[in-house]
């Protein structure tokens, strides 16, 4: 790769998640996200409306900011794309998402030549951490873990300011590092997988089992006595409340979310964990017991040098991140 | 670091350890072990005992290869030497070592100055997944990750060529990943660590837990009914001896082992993981349930990238490995 300088000003990303896309733009040397926009992806309404609703997407931010930061279209270098993998990135191919229903497809490609912009692909819990890196949490690190704590549990590992790929872009499944060899079925077929512990559905379930084996809590009121509605976010919203059977629920969490961080920080030796997701807004509910538990489990030697710290960039970490990508790839530097 | 030409002809590599020193000669182009030798450590005998012992042996080494292939003392590049950790490479410094009693002891620049030949530390795991790299199992991978199975599990990553350190020299301590968050307790402090199931001293005890509970095996007729005698060794013995409990002993450890390394291939997506290790004798009765495991957890785009196997420099990796760490540091490459 070259290094050669950075001549546009404007990189596009876009964060296609089974759920919404979110796209924006980012200035060629960082800053805020301009042009930022979200909309549901609705994957069933097929491929073709979900590359075509990008593009409409990315089209109406380029136009919005050129207009009022001035310039023309041949200011922007591009477009960096986060997307659910496994994907292959040389030829910029989603190889199989479940959660969109694609297989083989040539998402970089097709959005690539509808927009008439290069374009780059990577995995979205990998932007996620790139965004992080770069703008966020993590700006100055060298190497830094990222965690997303959501429906699963993504991790983006960046090793010496380049997210690591491994050798089939693979690598960074941190949510399903087994925690309990004998434990919780994962739908990626393992057991005992992080993401069965610390996901938020994962959060929400053990919750429920709790107060079916009749644990007495305000989440029951808050929910109306529907355990079924009990989500991450409920069992957050009745910790922050002082609920001491939700303080519970957040410190077992915390505990073995803090198992595998300890494994992280063990095996990878990072400079800085980043923890995302919505269950991240629990605070010191969350992070002081995680920050023990990572204490009474890491080696002192490597614990001391890792910093464990909330993501500073909710909703825009993926696109920050996807654009850092596409200017690592082009520029050869972030 | 310069890449610059490897004019000498040989280097040092000395493998220190707990039990035993190991040191032997490497030809700067890679290839057999000349001069090699081994002797007890003998700890007890003082920090100065055990440095003079490793120049002693070095001494012999260097004599010996050069009145067999001739030419002088000029020939010789350095010194590679490894050391059970945490270590500080930047200062050639042993922080900590509870085997050998060491505290903050500066031996890369002792056994430097004594032998008046420049010399580089790094920890023993990681020369010895690096030798496997070089000269071993791993020849002409980029990414490996090496386990030793001994009486610990030493882990070493190896990515891009070059060994992974992480950001205070403590990366790779595979042996402490948690493979069961509420598990045995670990001698460093943690739960549930892959070592406390798949060390020597492991097997050994979930083979006499499983005696002493009932199970009929040619095991105790193999120690005289004295289950404290029980070794990994024993266990690998009766394997292959046809003994149904020693095989189910040794499934076990697959299963176990195999959850650590089908964490480590999620994370790491690397291109091969080598075993070493007394226990990896038992060939086929480990590798294949292992392989078994690990295709039931890892995600199949990164285990479809990964050859599971077993070392092939037993008893010189870490020689080979410390070698190829002097070499690398002093002239760029390996």
């Amino acid at each position: 790769m070259t290094e050669r300088a950075a001549d546009k000003r404007w990189i596009v990303g876009v964060d296609l998640g089974g759920t919404n896309i979110v796209v924006g733009l980012l200035p060629m040397e960082g800053g805020e996200v301009l042009g930022l926009h979200s909309l549901p992806t609705e994957p069933g309404r097929g491929a073709k409306f979900v590359v075509d609703r990008i593009c409409q997407m990315v089209e109406r931010s380029i136009a919005e900011v050129l207009e009022a930061q001035g310039g023309t279209r041949d200011d922007v270098a591009g477009v960096g794309i986060g997307s659910p993998g496994p994907l292959d990135r040389a030829t910029g191919t989603v190889i199989n998402t479940p959660n969109l229903g694609w297989r083989n497809f040539p998402l970089r490609d097709l959005i690539s030549n509808a927009l008439h912009l290069p374009a780059t692909l990577d995995n979205d819990a990998n932007c996620a951490g790139y965004g992080e890196w770069w703008l966020g949490a993590g700006r100055g690190t060298r190497s830094l873990v990222g965690l997303t704590l959501g429906t699963g549990i993504g991790g983006g590992i960046v090793l010496n300011g380049e997210i690591y790929h491994g050798c089939s872009d693979a690598a960074g499944e941190i949510g399903h590092m087994t925690i309990e060899a004998n434990g919780r079925r994962c739908k990626c077929g393992n057991y005992g997988c992080l993401e069965q512990y610390a996901s938020g559905p994962a959060i929400a379930q053990r919750a429920v089992e709790g107060i079916e084996a009749g644990a007495e809590s305000l989440l029951t009121d808050l929910v109306h006595g529907r355990l079924e509605d009990i989500t991450a976010a409920t069992v957050y919203e009745a910790t922050v409340q002082g609920d001491p059977y939700a303080n519970e629920v957040m410190k077992d969490t915390a505990k073995f979310l803090g198992a595998g961080v300890a494994s992280i920080i063990n095996i990878l030796n990072p400079q800085m964990v980043v923890i995302a997701g919505g269950v991240t807004r629990a605070g010191e509910h969350l992070f002081e017991p995680l920050r023990a538990e990572v204490r009474r489990r890491a080696f002192k030697s490597a614990q001391e040098c890792c910093r464990i710290v909330s993501a500073e960039l909710p909703g825009t970490a993926g696109v920050v991140g996807a654009a850092a990508v596409f200017k690592r790839e082009t520029y050869g530097h972030v």
